[in-house]
Formats: C-alpha cells, sequence, structure tokens
C-alpha cells in the first residue's frame, strides 16, 4: 500500500477533491476544533501544559489563548485537548477518532493554505480508514487502540501532505511512523487514553521532520516483514487488500463509514438511545419524571459488552452508562457536557430512576452494527410510549447541518472561552478553505 | 511485575548495590559514551542534529560540543548516537542494546548524583533483562526491536529513579510508557535502528514528565489485559515470570548474560571468529595475506541467519558479514571502525580473499548459543593453522580490563573529538560515582 499512497499524495489536489469531501472534512476539523476547547481545560490538558513548561516554543494550544509551546508539544496537547472529552468523532473501520490526530497535525502547520489542510485531513483520514479496512477488526481485539496506532500513520500522511517533502522523505517518515506507533487498549478510563490521539499527532510531525533531514528509514517498514502490518495486525497480506487500490478514487470521507461526528458526549453505542429517550421526553412535557414506572431498553447484545456500568458513580462511568444516559434523557431532557460530572451523575433524582430500566436485546435490533435501539416507558398513571431509533445523529446518513455544527460549536466553546474569541475561531474554521494559512486561525487559540 | 518494579524502586539504594554492580555499571556507561561520541558524526546524528534546529533547550547532545537541544530531543540524540555504530553493549535475554537507552536517559537529568545514575542505571537494566527473560524469544520473533519496546519501559523506571516522583506518578509513568512503546524490527540496516534507542530513552523521560504532572494511565497497562505484556507478547502470564520475584536480589547486570561489551563495531555473532582470525594472524605475522589458500569458518548454523552477507558491498553489510570480518582480520590484523566504510569494505586486496572462505557447521559448534567459532587457515606454502574461540571478549565471562575499557574509549573519541576534551570526559565517566551532578559529565560535551 506504500506505493498507493505515494501516488494519492503526489497526485490528488484540492481541486481533484469532491465537493462534500470538502465540506465534509471542513464539518469535522470545526466539530473538532470545538471539542478542543471544551477539553482544553480537562485535567489531561493541564498535566500537558505543567509537563512541557520547558519546552518553548510558538505554536498555539487550543483554548489556551496566548499559551506557545514547542511544535510537537503543541501537536500532543491539541489531539489530546479534542479527544479529552471522548466527544470527537469516529471512523468505523478503524475504530478510531481521526480528527483528534489529524487536526492536531494541521495546526502543527501555521504556514500551511486551508486548501493544503482539507487535503492533508482528506487524504490523511482515507488512509486511516483503509489500515481499519485491512487490518481490522484483529488489531483492535488484539488490544491496539487505533487512534494511536492508526493515527500515527495517518498523522504522517497528512504531515507530508503540508510539508511537501519528497518522496524519498516521504518513504523514510512512513518507515520511521512505523516504528513509532504504540497506544495499548488498557489505558481505556484514563487520561492516557486521549493522550494516544496526541502523541500520534506528535509522532506523524517527528516523523517528517527527522525524514526530511535524511533519517533513512526501511521501504518495508510499513508493509513489508516484521513491518507495521506484519508486527501490528494479522501478517502482510492485509497490505494487499483490494481497498488500497481504491485510494483516491472511492472516497471514505463520505462513505456511510467514514465519519461519524458524535451528538452527545457520551460512547457512541448509547447514542440511538438517547436519541429515542430525548424524543419520548418531548413529547411528554407534562408528565413528571417521578412518575415513571418502567424503561425498557432493547439494544444489540454486542452494546452490553462496552456500556459495562449499569450503576455509574463517576462521569466517566457515566459515558459508558446505558442506564444513566437514558434516565439523564428521560428526566432532563437534554445530554450535555454538564451531564457527565461526578455530581451529576451521582444526583439522588437520576440514580433513583436507574432501579426501573432493564436493558434486553430482541429480534428487531439483533446483531445490529449501528447500535438501533427502541426504548419504552410506562408511567405509573398506566400512560406509555415507545420509540425506536436506527441510526444515530451524526451518522453519515445523518450529518450535522450547519445550525447543528454550529450549536455543537458554542455549546462546547462555552466551557473555556468567551463568545467573541468562539465567533472568531469559527468563522475561521467555516472559512477554512478561503484561509491563506493557518495561523489565521491558530493565532486566535 | 509492576509490584516487584515500584518496590525495587523504593528500597535499592546505592548502597545496597554490590560493588561489581557499581563497576560494571561504570565500564558500561563510559563504554557506551565512548561509542556514542564516535557515532554523533554519523549521518543519523547530522540528521537529528538538523531535524531538531527549532526545540530550543540546553541539554548536551554527546560529542557536540555547544550544541543544546530541549530535553526529549537531547535525549533522542544522545540515544541514537550511542547505538549509531552498533559498537555498543548487548543483553542477551532481551536482545537489546541497553545502555545507548538507559545513558541517554542518564544524561538528560543533569542534575541527578552520579550515584543516583548508577542505581537508575542498574535497575533500569534489571528491568530491561527480565522483560527478556519473561517475554523471549516471541516478542523478538514477532518482529520488535527489543531496544525501542524494552527500552522506553526501562528507561521509564530509570527516569523514575532520577526524578524521584511518588509511587502514583511511577505507575503512571510506566502506564504511558505502554502506550509509547514501539520499533520495529523491519527498520534494521537503517537510520531508524538507533533512533530506537533516542526514541525509548525520550519516550521514559516524557512519559516521566507527563506522569509527575498528574497525568493518569491504567495500573494494568504494563502487566494487565490489554496491556504491554498481553499486546507485545504471548500474553500476560508473562507478568508472573519467576524472574520478577528476584528483582533487586540477583544481579541481571553480573549474570553471564546481563552485559556484553563490543570488542569490534560489527555484529556479535562474528566476535568469535574475529578473535580466532586475529589470533592467528598475530602467530603468522612473516607471511603474506596473499599466499592464503583456504580459510575454513565453523560456526552454530544460527550465525548464518543473521549474517546474510557473503559477498558485502557496504559498510553497514561488512558488519553482518562473516566472510569480510574473518578477511580483514587476517589480512589487517585489526578490526576497527574504519574496517566498516564502504571504501574498506570494496577494498580488492579484502574481496579478493572473500571466494577462498568457507563457513560450516561442525559437531564441535553446532547450536552454541556464545557463537562458538573455529577458524582454520591454509596457506600456499602448505603451512595451516587454528584457533578455536568459545566465548567472545567483552562477555561477563570475559569482561573488558580497565586498560581496555580506555583504549577502546579513546579510539571512538578520537573519531569526533580532540584529545584533551576526550581525558576530561573519560575522567568524569570513570568517577562518575563521584560526581556531585551528572552536569559536571554533560558539561563538557
Amino acid at each position: 500500500m506504500l506505493s498507493e499512497i505515494l501516488r494519492a499524495v503526489e497526485s490528488i489536489q484540492y481541486d481533484d477533491l469532491p465537493d462534500d469531501v470538502r465540506s465534509t472534512v471542513t464539518d469535522a476539523i470545526t466539530d473538532a476544533i470545538g471539542v478542543g476547547i471544551a477539553g482544553s481545560i480537562e485535567p489531561a490538558c493541564d498535566s500537558l501544559v505543567a509537563a512541557t513548561a520547558d519546552y518553548p516554543g510558538n505554536h498555539a494550544l487550543i483554548g489556551r489563548h496566548g499559551v506557545r509551546r514547542d511544535r510537537a508539544s503543541a501537536a500532543c496537547f491539541n489531539g489530546t485537548a479534542i479527544h479529552a472529552l471522548d466527544f470527537d468523532d469516529t471512523n468505523h473501520p478503524a475504530y478510531s477518532h481521526p480528527s483528534s490526530h489529524l487536526v492536531a497535525t494541521i495546526l502543527a502547520h501555521p504556514a500551511a493554505s486551508g486548501r493544503d489542510a482539507l487535503r492533508a485531513y482528506a487524504l490523511g483520514l482515507e488512509v486511516e480508514a483503509r489500515l481499519g479496512r485491512s487490518m481490522n477488526m484483529s488489531h483492535y481485539l488484539h488490544g491496539w487502540h487505533a487512534t494511536g496506532t492508526f493515527g500515527t500513520i495517518a498523522s504522517t500522511v497528512a504531515a507530508i501532505v503540508l510539508s511537501g517533502c519528497s518522496e524519498a522523505a516521504a518513504v523514510s517518515a512512513l518507515g520511521i511512523a512505523a516504528s513509532m506507533a504504540s497506544g495499548v487498549r488498557a489505558n481505556f478510563g484514563t487520561m492516557t487514553k486521549p493522550l494516544h490521539a496526541g502523541l500520534a499527532a506528535s509522532n506523524g510531525i517527528r516523523a517528517v521532520e527527522f525524514a526530511s533531514c535524511g533519517l533513512t528509514a526501511s521501504a518495508s517498514a510499513v508493509d513489508g516483514k516484521f513491518g507495521f502490518f506484519d508486527v501490528l495486525g494479522d501478517g502482510t497480506e492485509a497490505a494487499q487488500h483490494e481497498c488500497w487500490g481504491t485510494l483516491g478514487e472511492d472516497w471514505e470521507t463520505i462513505s456511510p463509514f467514514g465519519l461519524a461526528l458524535k451528538p452527545y458526549p457520551a460512547c457512541g453505542a448509547t447514542h440511538p438511545a438517547i436519541e429515542s429517550a430525548l424524543r419520548i421526553f418531548r413529547r411528554n412535557t407534562g408528565r413528571d419524571a417521578a412518575t415513571i414506572d418502567q424503561i425498557r431498553v432493547e439494544t444489540p447484545a454486542y452494546s452490553r459488552e462496552i456500556l459495562v456500568y449499569d450503576r455509574p458513580r463517576s462521569g466517566l462511568e457515566g459515558k459508558f452508562s446505558m442506564e444513566y444516559c437514558v434516565a439523564t434523557a428521560l428526566t432532563r431532557g437534554a445530554i450535555t457536557l454538564d451531564s457527565f460530572t461526578d455530581t451529576a451523575v451521582q444526583d439522588p433524582s437520576i440514580q433513583s430512576v436507574l432501579p426501573s430500566i432493564t436493558v434486553s436485546e430482541s429480534a428487531e435490533v439483533a446483531g445490529d452494527s449501528e447500535f438501533a435501539t427502541r426504548v419504552s416507558v410506562s408511567w405509573s398513571d398506566g400512560h406509555s410510549d415507545t420509540e425506536f431509533v436506527p441510526l444515530a445523529p451524526g451518522k453519515r446518513a445523518r450529518w450535522f447541518t450547519p445550525a447543528e455544527v454550529e450549536d455543537k460549536f458554542m455549546m462546547c466553546a462555552s466551557r473555556a472561552i468567551d463568545q467573541s474569541s468562539a465567533d472568531k475561531i469559527f468563522g475561521a474554521c467555516r472559512g477554512i478553505a478561503d484561509l491563506g494559512s493557518i495561523n489565521e486561525l491558530t493565532e486566535q487559540f
């Protein structure tokens, strides 16, 4: 697949990007920077600001007005900030969070034009999705977190595009990246999970810096014996997967599984259930949640393996609790960042609803890969209501409207910066294709 | 094994180190800095100096007088420099080059005392060797280069000792390191192989920097499900290997396989053959190499899998050529750094000797893990001579004398720095136990 990547990097220009790829990437970048602003005040980000105090530079940290670091440290912070709240977009075949590291990589190239940034993102995502198609599920099931592993390769592709390095340097950069890619799933549920995104971005940037200055790596380090596919996958045959032949022609970016924006800052497996519950809430505004008698949630069995907290006690556990998400949607009528503080999760009025919830599988949803969910509620007065959502908002077929992109951005941004800054950053993101340089965006941070 | 590491870091003080551990580590540090000075002018190091020009700081680069970088970049350079010529020491169970990253980690802590540096090195090496005992050969055979993978964990242990961080931070640092460890064998034979050593050191340092500022990782990221042992090894049972129970009691550092210093800048599998050939050369000083008729080399079959170049054309190929090393020893009477330039390897007077060499296995050496080798030479006048070396110089039972340590250091240092600087650096290395701070050493670079 190395040759396919090199050919795509060489031949695909901005003008070759289909319009819906451009607009999808623009939405994804906007969304990522919004959730990055919200994530930038999370404890993981406080730690990174402190830990890199001795690494001076002039690269901007998202949401940290005036704080600057060296290039690799800033990329590490920005990737971590975007993924810190698990509110950033996902790619299905890779089981990864592509915008976290791809946007962090773009932000580390302030001199690049907005159009080159869009092209770099698009090519990086195409490679990341194909790593997923050719190496999963085995890569994920083996214990790798693809945001760190595939993310390092994809960020390197983006950095190759943005640096305009030679083909020889591109080969070496990808080979160096193969020796940097890491990230184990044991760190899920800790600050190191978002750090994987930050490391992927800084790895990609450093791989290109090293290679551009002549450091060599093997041309077989990605797809040969004892290379990335071989060592981190089931074998080198993955490198011959048919998906590589369509790189630069078929666009994963706009496929049903290429990108999914998250409407709620919880695990994606909860999203159809949350949507069902919110619709029921809106249809029953007069009813007191305290009079709810029973709640039945029918969801694919697989979601039970992911959503393991039936009685969550912390905000993080709440993000992976079907019961908590449904109870909150039915009780509060909204799922926001504020829903996932420890205090919110421990609220007695929510905790008291949890025992009335039964989660099971039915024939209607069995085996559905999109977590299709039916929620059924009955009240003590005998009234009942039910709702079925087969596909969450934010998926390709239910992509955010421009208003939804803006609403989520502003909700996120308000957590960390003032309205005037948010307006400027939002405007720069929406008009990224017309930016003379990414610096016009990052100077607002 | 996490608990064993934490207990050793907490309980083992400088005074607990056996005298021969102290002197062995002192020799290893001296040797590493010597080969690092020689390696510092290699192309890989030129590339790193250029690639990190925008990463300012006050950390010294070995052999680059006055050049300073940020801490992580300096550690990356120093680790790469030490391993650049493949002339640095090895650990047998890990199949790794421990001093490359351990010494680079130490040099990144200029405020540490010399005694703490010795303690940090010793504990790092003990962990690295045990990772080898519990995870090999499967880890190596799977395609990992342990200098990058185990090296990241071992450097983190050393950095934990040198930073004096809390136990909670130590746990997180090791967990972060588990998500940074990488390095694939496909990059052998390129500049990225020594880069693995540099990355291991900078990974270890950054893991501790992050964790010391509060970034959390999972306590199971090293030895739990989907952690380091599980994902990069054959399974978590390796974490229960009996060798972990002796950490801080039995010292791998001074075991027969703990450290081997390299007398020759070629693959270790060539060393008994080189030694045999040099002895034959010395016994036959009057004879013209041009009159050599036949050379027979009897070596374990396994060495043929490693030494794949029977007609090498480059300096790097020469390092992995039994034929070239034996021919040079018998023709020149010495194997030095100058033996492995492209010009030296292409010398017609050496190339003409290669066809007269036969490499085979005999009952005497079959299966020997130390590459025991017999060399037999016959000249056209009918004279013949033979020599058998079961164990290379530099192995534990044939450890370097103080004079040999000094000779190798000065030979290496003369490649890149003046005699006066070499004397100062050598003196600081030999007296490291008495240094108030490592800065007294690094300020000489």
